[in-house]
């Protein structure tokens, strides 16, 4: 049995058997038994491996019933003759082998590094409170909460949703018309699922989110960028292409990536086009918390008596990417629609985080948190705007740091971003290109710089390797 | 202002400036504050409320940002005329006033009666251990965790999981293949998106699944159906209908919703075609794990020479529906525009599920948890299967109950199995309806009675109900 390299450790925690088990099924797999090989009987194996027979035959049994191994009676047991021969040729990878000694975690997918956009102030969040929410309602899940959910949300969350939004955004919703969903990105595929047919025109911003661009497409819909300028989508442009548009994407809060805000005659304008067009307004508001040099706006879905508006949010960006909750506000016109659709796609979100996010909203975690991260994000947006002045300021501009995580800045005339980018990756930096937002020829070269995931001093430090890439 | 209702409160933790700006805010939402009408002065105001004149400035200078009122320089400030009639009509709802008192918590959605199909045993899920789990994961999150996660799922779990599907189901996978979702429906949505362009035509056993033929359907392919018998889909059928076939769904390990599984010939001679056709097949593993009759099959998938085979499975049913995680095995050749398709839709699952669910396997929970409960659904089948035969045998036939979670019994003629499912549900009793899971007007009448979720005592008084309605 040497060359099975079989062996059981008493001292592993994992019952004889399954060594037992798991050392023959690799065996099988790895080719060093083969099919029709006849392997020792289970007293012949008990004796060599010095344990009792139970474990062995407990094994066997579990490896004749996957069919591993065919008993013969009165003549041994043997390898299953029909294995597969792919079966064979597919041993278990490396990686896998390793896995139960060093599992692997997650791994830092698209870069934490300074200037990382999207990325809110991990540091800060209050980790022990919520591990404590999730801890108590995981023990106490009951029945009808492990079981399939409304694919709506449940329900204690969207009243949390709903009264923050109508307090802080100035949104006008009825729990009646919020529906949770996994992220800004999937509330805009759903809108795009149960508002599009393949063919339809959508309006969005240029330069505009490439992650929303992605989702309008993978629907089938024609994109027809509509361009901004200070105030905000240019509603002439979206009335002079805008024919046949079945609806406008926008960032009106904070424009992405840009960065500034509609103008009230701007939004009311878009409004009433969408009125006068029978046009749907996907309102991506996703992260109109933070605002640095006035006071928040309310959202555009307010101002809107004609119920045209789909308004979505996340909490990407306010608490953390991976709870993977986001929240659209839907007309009641649309309502079953969407959850019907929403039902479709995925039935419902995971309930756990729902009920523990739920409480963290309604004990007042959420809004504390806000308020202190306003604090946290101001100060290392500062530290981003005086280093940025202090080592770049002969090659790029600010063109605006009043809101959100992020600074966009332009390009000094003869710097390309995309290439400013690359050489930023290199020395650990993960900032976005400006250029990658537009969706036609004409581009204006920029960084989108994020200030939320880091702490003032590497900020500042990135600052500095920054001016060197800029200045080489 | 006593018509305002307007009050400031100095311990509510609110600053008071907000509290003056949602007090006129609400007012002028409600009605109370009419448009055109004057509002006091904020010198006026403050004096009324006794507090300093700034809150009442920041108020009045929000509402003004947000057009609820109109400055006139030198005339004093008004409710703003160019508000919309309709954004009047929309008071706070009462549902939403009283949400902070009693949260309501997740509803018994879809029902958790005796004969509920699609429940597994929730009252034996170790759920302190999984708890632990959470709570040790949740505690201890990295940055990275927290972040925006690869849309193919994190890696220790992918690992778990292709361990697990090559040794319980002779799956032919490597880690690379494994694409973790939010359940079996988003997998099956996820394959539609890719592989199907609207117009399409994929084949469907008949009957069916109806949530299968829900999401084949909502990417706008055209669902043909074809037959099934003893011997699962009939491949002849298929050959005959299937011409520009893109794919065809199947549940060959345990046909949803009769019960049967696909015998080895009939696997060859899908594969064959799926091969000469260059055809997907979608194969839903969904409840493959309980066998009580024979040894369970190997998966489809890992008969297949030519990964023609998308292969899909889902924890809902061996762990619990509220967890959301489900996966795919891909053929390599798929692999990008999965993984692609799957980032457009929600960009990825939530961390901790993954981190916690990764653990439950390695550590042997998850295998440990599936041998208990086959002794668990043996004796609950046994005690559903005599009750029907005490109770109901003079009005139905069992059908099939070798596999999985239910029985499929065949109702006597004259009864209309939609109608018994109704008088069920009076009882208390959530059964399924067999010809719902048809597409053409030639249906069986019968129920599929789950057994997964309820004791035996509880099955056996059910069983009795039941009687009692198919004789009524």
């Amino acid at each position: 049995m040497t060359t099975l390299h079989l062996a059981v450790d008493r001292s592993a925690g994992i019952p004889i058997h399954r060594q037992i088990y798991e050392g023959l099924r690799r065996a099988i797999l790895d080719g060093r038994l083969r099919p029709g090989q006849q392997v020792p009987s289970t007293r012949a194996l008990a004796a060599e491996l010095e344990v009792s027979r139970l474990p062995v035959l407990t094994a066997y049994e579990q490896l004749l019933h996957e069919c591993y191994l065919d008993g013969r009676a009165g003549s041994g047991t043997f390898v299953s003759a029909a294995l597969p021969d792919d079966l064979l040729r597919s041993p278990v990878p490396p990686s896998a082998r390793s896995a139960s000694s060093t599992p692997p975690r997650v791994r830092d997918y698209g870069g934490l590094g300074p200037f990382r956009t999207s990325l809110p102030a991990l540091d800060q969040f209050p980790r022990a409170q919520w591990a404590r929410l999730v801890a108590r309602h995981a023990r106490a899940l009951t029945h009808a909460e492990m079981m399939y959910g409304d694919p709506a949300g449940v329900v204690s969350l969207r009243i949390a949703i709903a009264e923050h939004l109508r307090a802080a955004r100035a949104v006008r919703c009825e729990v009646e018309q919020v529906l949770v969903v996994s992220g800004s990105q999937s509330a805009l595929r759903l809108a795009a699922a149960v508002l599009l047919a393949p063919g339809d025109r959508v309006a969005m911003e240029e330069p505009g989110y490439p992650g929303a661009r992605a989702a309008l497409r993978a629907g089938g819909a024609e994109v027809v960028p509509v361009p901004v300028d200070e105030q905000g989508l240019r509603v002439a442009s979206l009335r002079r292409r805008g024919r046949r548009v079945r609806a406008v994407y926008v960032t009106p809060s904070h424009q992405y990536p840009l960065g500034m805000s509609m103008t009230a005659a701007r939004r009311l304008a878009l409004l009433d086009w969408a009125f006068r067009q029978e046009a749907w307004v996907l309102e991506d508001d996703y992260d109109s918390e933070y605002r640095y040099v006035s006071r928040p706006l309310g959202a555009l879905q307010g101002m809107d008596a004609h119920e045209r508006v789909i308004y979505i949010g996340t909490f990407s960006k306010v608490l953390f990417p991976a709870m993977r909750v986001g929240y659209l506000v839907v007309p009641p016109s649309l309502w079953q629609r969407f959850v019907d659709a929403r039902a479709a796609i995925d039935l419902f979100s995971p309930t756990l985080y729902q009920l523990a996010l739920a409480e963290f909203l309604r004990e007042g975690h959420f809004a504390r948190h806000l308020r202190r991260m306003r604090g946290v994000y101001l100060k290392r947006r500062a530290a981003l705007l005086s280093g940025l002045a202090r080592h770049c300021g002969d090659r790029l501009t600010v063109y605006n740091a009043d809101a959100g995580l992020h600074v966009a800045v332009m390009l000094s005339p003869g710097l390309d971003d995309t290439a400013v980018v690359q050489r930023m990756a290199k020395r650990g930096l993960t900032a976005a290109a400006l250029s990658t937002c537009y969706a036609e020829p004409l581009r204006r070269s920029g960084l989108l710089l994020g200030f939320g995931g880091s702490t003032e001093r590497r900020l500042l430090e990135a600052t500095r390797t920054l001016g060197e890439i800029l200045r080489a």
